[in-house]
């Protein structure tokens, strides 16, 4: 967990400031949920392994007695938990307003998130999740919808070669059966081509092997691995004639077709790519999967999919669901720092002897026409004081002396950052 | 705790926005400290009975023996905590980045915090502080820069007759030694003190009583009580002759006497009253203290003052720091809600038969000219539709049917919410 001084505090607010607009512009609603969630509901979206990742906060009021009996079943310690993502609060809080809100919900949610993860480079245990979801709408446009706001966001942030690799769950799934691999070994087999790009064709299948997967499933799925298409194709449709088997079934062909060519037509740029052996970690994704994926790094910047069982736990009747997250503490570091346009910030100087109602009153008049105004006593080490201030943004000084003429205050321009060495 | 549905979401973050942005106008800056920081750390500036108030974090990976010996050392199943406030991280941060940070540190702080209370009405256990702290400066100019910035960004929001009050715990403290109060008899009588708003003078006298304050001392502080000024007067220091003992020592007066000129050259309706009765529930202050009052309501607004011991906790030698905390809940419901000035908002309805590109490039069209569009398809229920959009805040749709011309999409303005009814 980390601290952020003013320089990388104004920076996140400004690109979160950035995305918050343009998703907002996309027809999308922000709504805010609390952190802690009630444990039980939170876990309810949890797999397997996942819930030690949970921070859980420990019940009030708890006696000796009732500390010793909870030895065998820790789960009694515990009556809330830190949310881990934002995607288990939304279903919860879809469920609980549902008559409120509009038949297709788009949703915002910005804020951060936690996981007790052990401290590793480029991981933190508290961490700012960016997410649009559209809950009602089963059609590809909620998938198109979703990717091309993604889309502007990321092209307003400066960001504009950045790319989507898509797939569906349901084709993964079609042609793990097709290549003869059962139901119950999928999720292995899965996990293994997850690691696809860290670990080459070769490894996939040296894992596979080591799973135990039968020889001929092995052969005819490295055989797909290898003529997987790594760029994008003119259509969907050809590129997933490209990779697969034929028959994969046509209902699924033309859902990602038509998403793919609805983000064409809504961002010029785009560049989109079906990957038919992208994963995703995450176990509740049923359908179409998502990544984003920019050419400066090697990581993802994001993702997501359809989840439309998710809402369907808390409210009791399916609601389809399609989300995608931002990985915002990957995008940050990307972006460069957007500077404050017609930013006339000074820094106003006095002498230690004018009086403190002159100072307050000069500070009153430059707000009149300035950004921001820092007041600074003289010291010794003016220079190191216009420095400090040209490094925090500041573009101008001000010097107050006591008796000085009221009106004849004169602003004089810092040198920028970098360039007072020299004065 | 609550969830924020979207048009109460959009007028909290235009509020936060607002008081944001003047407070960086002021030469403040954001900072963001972690929701959660080590248990001992965060007790460290607990007094007493708050203890009880924080929610913490049950320790990972604890076994059944662990527990066990935890019966009678509940502290020994926590590692972190949720912080109950921002000014106790504040001075933990203040302490870890001293030597980045300028000589005066203005600090701006914005986020939730939470509290273990019995939720009950207008209590919540999670909610959002605004605070502002600047540290380094132990002279009246930074009491005059809080109070000033404060009142712009209060006025910012349209709250135009609010007022602070004003006051010294060492004025109180020494008041009271003045009417023959002994040193530890002093925090119970600070106690009744503070309640003096709810249970009036003569409450405040039957509570001394009951406490066992000497007669001769009850008296006394009654019959200062009694005259105190409700209003302001012109200079503190008349205030404070009006309303105390004489003798009230000099230097103090004077602190006093320098924010409230000080404050008025930079607040030109800026109401300051010392109130020599302001107590302030917090026991770290030690210094200046002042509220923020508004006259449609019979609680403050939010407060602060100095506490110049805390930083030296964390940091091994004393730095004067003063704050002030907005709070953010209770002004937030204040405020009128903000509209968006010449927001074109779109809702785009088609037909279900329009093809999807065809629906993403005319969302992508109007997105050049307009700031928000909403994506509909044609229900029968046309009128409910657009009502709703009209609600959310929309201002104009496009209706788009299949084969339709390119190029020919009319934007017709949205009736505005409550006048649908009679279409």
């Amino acid at each position: 967990m980390r601290d952020f001084l003013p320089a990388d505090k104004h920076h996140r607010e400004r690109v979160l400031e950035t995305i918050r607009g343009r998703y907002r512009a996309h027809g999308f609603d922000e709504i805010e949920t609390p952190v802690l969630e009630d444990y039980g509901r939170l876990h309810a979206g949890f797999v397997g392994d996942n819930e030690k990742l949970g921070f859980s906060v420990l019940r009030r009021g708890l006696d000796p007695d009732g500390i010793r009996a909870a030895a065998d079943r820790p789960e009694a310690l515990s009556d809330l938990g830190l949310r881990y993502d934002l995607t288990v609060p939304l279903a919860r809080f879809y469920a609980s307003h549902r008559a409120e809100l509009p038949n297709v919900f788009r949703a915002i949610q910005i804020g951060p998130v936690w996981r007790a993860e052990r401290p590793q480079k480029g991981r933190f245990r508290q961490f700012v999740q960016c997410d649009i979801d559209i809950i009602g709408d089963g059609s590809p446009r909620a998938e198109a919808e979703l990717l091309v706001a993604t889309l502007d966001a990321v092209a307003a942030l400066g960001l504009h070669d950045a790319s989507i690799r898509i797939n569906d769950r349901r084709i993964l799934d079609w042609m793990l059966e097709r290549v003869g691999i059962a139901a119950p070994e999928r999720p292995g087999v899965l996990i293994a081509i997850d690691k696809l790009d860290k670990i080459g064709v070769d490894g996939v299948v040296d894992e596979l092997r080591e799973r135990g997967i039968a020889q001929a499933a092995v052969a005819a799925l490295g055989d797909l691995l290898q003529r997987a298409p790594r760029t994008g194709a003119d259509s969907a449709r050809d590129a997933i004639a490209a990779a697969l088997p034929a028959g994969a079934p046509p209902e699924l062909v033309d859902h990602v077709e038509a998403v793919a060519s609805a983000v064409r037509a809504g961002s010029e740029r785009a560049a989109l790519v079906f990957d038919p052996f992208l994963v995703r970690g995450m176990g509740y994704y049923t359908g179409t999967i998502f990544e984003l994926a920019h050419p400066a790094v090697s990581y993802s910047l994001g993702g997501g999919g359809r989840y439309d069982g998710m809402v369907g736990r808390f409210l009791g009747h399916e609601v389809p669901a399609v989300g995608f997250s931002i990985g915002f503490e990957r995008i940050v570091d990307l972006v460069r720092p957007m500077g404050d346009h017609q930013d006339r910030a000074v820094v106003l100087v006095h002498d230690p002897d004018v009086p403190l109602e002159e100072v307050i009153a000069a500070k009153t008049v430059l707000l009149a026409t300035c950004t921001r105004v820092r007041v600074e006593r003289r010291t010794r080490n003016m220079k190191g004081l216009l420095a400090q201030g040209a490094a925090d943004g500041y573009t101008h000084f001000v010097s107050l002396a006591a008796g000085g003429e009221p009106g004849s205050i004169q602003m004089r321009p810092l040198a920028p950052k970098g360039t007072t060495d020299g004065d």
